[in-house]
């Protein structure tokens, strides 16, 4: 099943609902831009590159149905849906990385009329799928050499194909193993508030035969002590020039306890999730979500006394000193990642 | 309320129902051996001291419904429920501790009528609990040494007085201090899988009017790093000679956060909890629970496939050398642990 795709009339966004996961597999619609901004929000859609090419696919849809009389109208519409659903998360840079390159296909194209920039949005979106894709494949290939048959291998949230298009980032080299018959253990964090972990990661490398056992996130210290874990793999959400990483809440403390344990700590993800602008991880804006989501959201009865507070952040920066490689499309990364990351640019 | 008390016949254990809360006070009277077992199973009463506290005032219930003709058999089948309510939790050595207590006083006193020995019975689980409030009381004092008026306090699990008698150990510092307006900022870990760090510690800290803040277990690295945590603080169910500590599992991966960020972290338990038998951590068995309590319990509904298999350590065990110093009733133990245990003995 397709993660992301378009309506049979081309009028939505079709993607399968990851809230409901893994107790139902539903597909949903989406077709007004509020719906859209929505399923970002509510995390209907989730992991940085999924949302990259949701967003394109929601921007084709919606640039369709601009009326305008001119492209200068016509584009400054589109900027302002761009800019709405841009506004729907604020951590991962593929959101903005994609809603700029479609923006920038309709500006640089003020000399075709609208119904041919509208195709070029359209070819823009697919493009951005496909392009996913194969740089899936190459992570996953990348990746895949740093691993051998049987290793242990712990994971936080969810960077697989839900979070992508195929085989995903920090998941990738896994599936592809065991499509090659090299086969891990994993052990998955159930990555509390919302449990992607358990939800998704385990829901998927189930699906595909791998060897997967869910755990706590607080356990992920006692699996490495007892020797389990050879390499830690997880995605990103947003990288800094100098390596600093923003990815799931948890993702920091993973990573130390890999340096704790002299277990490699490997980040994976696209060259777009890298953001040069941001020179360390200071300069990433941290998105902090409902209080609800710790104390009340998916259990029977309230966790904690109404009056408690809680304090939810999304994301959490880790150090580059303790990333053993960052593993793009283009290659490994390894430090110092100033220079490293720089070169992938060149 | 009493956290552990006799029924008003004395053919019972009251407990509050520690399962039900926060949404719930209920109190329960258990008076087989066989409701006994399970309320400690099923964590109805939990917390090392509070678990040794029951088990004594439940040994002392079981005895009094003992009709024996003569004291050998009445000691053979007071061992007998001893052992059976010994065996409902492997890890909290303050279970066998009471229990051995209970049984000793009835062993050394076989002169005496088997009435008599009743009698004693009642007046050593009584002694136990007012020794417990002493205790705890006394670490307590210790560990308001160690901090100071506004300091960020990170704790796990619940070592409060639910778990205990009264002011517990690792929240005792933090309780007493608020009786005497010294105030702190708590960052209670909601400690999955069974959240007794929501369900128990911000609800007993937020009625006494503290400062608390309920996270996730995977946001204390965050925390940490944002310089909000000035100490930790933890209980313990088994420390060995050499300071290995068990306690809640979750509690090592805060201690390596702690070190990593140079914070000091602090285990605080009565010196019951001591079992000079294990010589290290390695000595200390770890119960694993029922799978179904990371995937299930809870929640609305499954959080993973079916077929997805768990891990459910209870506890793990915190080197020693992650450890700033163990609080007692008795003081304080700094590095080198196996001499400033062994002090405490002497």
């Amino acid at each position: 099943m397709d993660n992301v795709a378009f309506s049979t009339k081309m009028d939505g966004v079709v993607i399968i609902d990851q809230t409901l996961l893994p107790n139902e597999e539903r597909t949903i619609t989406l077709t007004t831009i509020e719906e859209m901004y929505d399923a970002i929000y509510k995390l209907r859609v989730r992991g940085a590159p999924a949302i990259g090419i949701f967003a394109s696919f929601c921007l084709y849809v919606l640039a369709n149905k601009i009326e305008a009389d001119n492209i200068d109208t016509f584009i400054s519409i589109l900027k302002k849906d761009a800019d709405y659903l841009n506004s729907s998360r604020p951590t991962a840079v593929n959101l903005s990385w994609a809603l700029s390159r479609m923006l920038k296909v309709a500006e640089s194209n003020k000399n075709c009329n609208i119904a041919e920039i509208k195709q070029m949005l359209y070819k823009e979106s697919v493009d951005i799928k496909t392009e996913d894709i194969a740089m899936c494949k190459a992570i996953s290939e990348h990746g895949l050499s740093l691993i051998k048959d049987g290793d242990g291998i712990l994971t936080h949230c969810n960077a697989g194909p839900l979070a992508t298009s195929k085989y995903g980032t920090a998941l990738g080299p896994i599936l592809l193993g065991v499509e090659r018959g090299i086969n891990f253990k994993v052990f998955a964090d159930e990555t509390r508030p919302l449990l992607q972990g358990a939800r998704l990661t385990s829901y998927e490398l189930y699906k595909a035969g791998v060897d997967v056992t869910l755990i706590c996130d607080n356990m992920a210290a006692m699996v490495m002590k007892d020797g389990k874990i050879n390499a830690c793999f997880v995605g990103c959400d947003r990288v800094a020039a100098n390596g600093d990483t923003a990815n799931k809440i948890g993702t920091l403390g993973v990573a130390i306890l890999a340096k704790h344990y002299n277990i490699p700590f490997y980040v994976f993800g696209p060259t777009s999730t890298i953001d040069l602008e941001c020179k360390t991880g200071n300069d990433i804006k941290i998105e902090l979500r409902d209080q609800q989501e710790i104390k009340n959201n998916l259990f029977e009865k309230p966790t904690a006394p109404e009056g408690v507070k809680c304090y939810n952040p999304s994301f959490d920066v880790t150090d580059h000193s303790l990333i053993t490689a960052i593993i793009t499309q283009k290659g490994i990364c390894r430090p110092p990642y100033t220079s490293s990351i720089a070169a992938l640019f060149e």
